[in-house]
């Protein structure tokens, strides 16, 4: 049975891009921002190619003009020919236009701070300034054939006249895209969908969204995004970058997915996102969180008697993401106080073996009196109900 | 300084509650659908005196029909005589409601499933039952003087017409909250804010929402369900919960704090975060996970030049949330190679040499270049600079 939900696609809306967006994967620039992040060039040459082969359309690299090690990679990750487009991350200034548009990248993100906070305690230039500058820069990349985006930064804490007006002659020079950040992780749905849906009406070109999470909306404020108009999502693997990082590669897919399970899966290989997320967690040093989307331990676990006997006649009652598209797979957990004697009966069935419901009920009484001084494995349920039977 | 938005509160909601909600904490019930979660009597009394002690407006407990020892506990913890009401969650059913009434509860949240799937596949029956079993259990309810809250499961999945004739109903009977949840974690920000809209003009009792963190909106919808006039916001520590979870606790305290900071100050002991998380983090023996809200380990890590420079101008530059507020405190990171001069300068100042801003500019070059190596600890960016001092 497919996934549907009374308010969900059948009436879409006309801007909406959610059965339509890019992903603008920024592991390598935005993840290298995290606490642990450190690639060395085999690193990221491994994880260019896995995240290329998952289907991502771009991949976003670290600016040329960070290091010199910085530079080389991004040179020898241009030269592998992968089908994702090469981006890399820079200011918007002259100097380090120059030295990207030289290392054969598909396209360039030049970013700069609009708020008042960092205009005034970051670079401490004028709105007249950074459109001229904006300008300069752009024309140079467009002069060299190179896809070029423009970005404010920390746009949520900008004044809305200011960035319209920004946009406005950015668009009319020809970018590709223009960039909203959510820079400090402050951005609430209902304002995405206000800013996105206005910015909409003002620019012709394409709109790229990167939220950071620090109070929790990245991948909420991304889906909205999308609703209103935004055609790139910016995502990192597990999430990693300043602070607490960025909309998560895997949970932004399964918002997606449950959106439009069809052109989900058919762009991206879904079953590569456990490789993927353990790759990340390998090579940042971290655990998996606990309650990660899809890949973390816990994700199709189901416990409580109730949730048990529904999943148990039909999966879709209380999963909305089928994890054997993941290449995951359902655990339903019945030796604890909470069981039901329909999960246990299930489980009774697989052990083959016969009893009626009422024997049924009372060996599940029997779980639950345990369970309720300590928790049992799997093999002492199993072991209590093969007891059980053979007494029987 | 204070947050400030151009989106922000300037011309707040008639509806919105974001400065006027409470919290119902459920890691004593949902909590216990985690699939590590095992908590004893003792920890049970624990995890609700310290969740009262924070200030929550209300704990949420594990049925007493689940078993023996849950009626116990929760008798138990009625007696505790804490500020926070005491609510038992239980399905609608006399049997239930007979037990739960018993317990010297505050309050009784009562749900059943709504949607095609829970009345095809979990208990079978179709809304006129539903309806008549709602009456007869709110009633007796009622009448031993105790809070009603009356929920259905799934509600983004269920039928619209069906769920607010549903809750006109029971809005009439008295209950004192109609509760929606999104039981399967499917649900958008949009949708959320339209059914909740739509429900406020349908009730007149109050609100409550749960929301499962499946496709990673729980925080964004339980805000979104505020601001279009819901009252109360179901919450766990760290989100344990069936599958992957609900709202998180330390999540969402972030996501209000930053929508009005002396609302939620003033109500919750925002430095007994940390303390509630590592305590629960231990009971069901799972690690922080590294991209927790305010207290994973890399909240408040700064690390790339451009921001560690207008940090430590301001740190309301790339940081909406104060650390000192949470007992927590700010990490500019250098010793990478994405590092900047200005977050050098800091260093070089907090260890007293004195060096010109050409020299700091030379040893950032150092830093760099070795990074570009390897990471460096702060030790040995420590090392570096003074030695570098006494050579000058």
């Amino acid at each position: 049975m497919e996934y549907d939900s009374p308010y969900g696609n059948k009436y879409a809306d006309l801007l909406s891009n959610v059965s339509n967006f890019n992903i603008i994967e920024s592991t390598l620039r935005e993840g290298e921002q995290f606490a642990n992040a450190f690639f060395s060039t085999e690193t990221k040459i491994k994880i260019a190619k896995t995240l290329d082969e998952f289907g991502v359309e771009y991949l976003e690299l670290t600016s040329p003009a960070a290091s010199e090690q910085s530079l080389k990679d991004l040179c020898a990750i241009t030269k592998l020919g992968l089908k994702a487009k090469i981006l890399t991350h820079t200011r918007c200034h002259m100097d380090d236009a120059r030295k990207a548009v030289e290392t054969g990248v598909n396209g360039i993100d030049v970013v700069i701070g609009t708020s008042s906070y960092l205009r005034t305690f970051s670079h401490g230039k004028d709105m007249d300034y950074i459109i001229k500058t904006a300008g300069e820069v752009i024309e140079f990349i467009k002069s060299k054939g190179i896809e070029v985006r423009f970005s404010s930064e920390d746009s949520f804490r900008s004044d809305l006249v200011d960035l319209l007006n920004l946009y406005k002659t950015v668009d009319k020079l020809g970018v590709n895209r223009v960039g909203i950040a959510d820079t400090v992780g402050c951005a609430n749905p209902r304002q995405v969908y206000e800013l996105i849906h206005t910015l909409r009406g003002v620019v012709s070109c394409d709109i790229e969204c990167h939220f950071h999470n620090d109070t929790g909306c990245a991948i909420a404020n991304a889906y909205t995004a999308l609703e209103a108009g935004a055609t790139h999502i910016d995502t990192s693997v597990l999430g990693i970058g300043e602070r607490n990082g960025i909309t998560p590669l895997g949970g932004f897919v399964a918002k997606m997915y449950v959106a439009d399970k069809r052109y989900v899966s058919g762009k991206y290989k879904l079953e590569m996102l456990r490789e993927i997320d353990n790759m990340i967690a390998e090579e940042v040093e971290i655990g998996i969180p606990f309650n990660n989307y899809i890949t973390g331990f816990c994700a199709f676990t189901h416990k409580a008697g109730i949730h048990a006997k529904a999943i148990l006649n039909n999966p879709s009652t209380y999963e909305i993401i089928r994890p054997e598209d993941f290449g995951m797979t359902r655990y339903v957990s019945i030796g604890h106080r909470l069981t039901g004697w329909n999960a246990v009966k299930d489980r009774v069935e697989q052990l083959d073996l016969v009893m009626t419901d009422d024997e049924i009920k009372a060996v599940t009484q029997k779980i639950k009196t345990l369970a309720d001084i300590k928790p049992l494995g799997i093999e002492e349920v199993d072991t209590l109900l093969r007891n059980y039977h053979r007494e029987l």
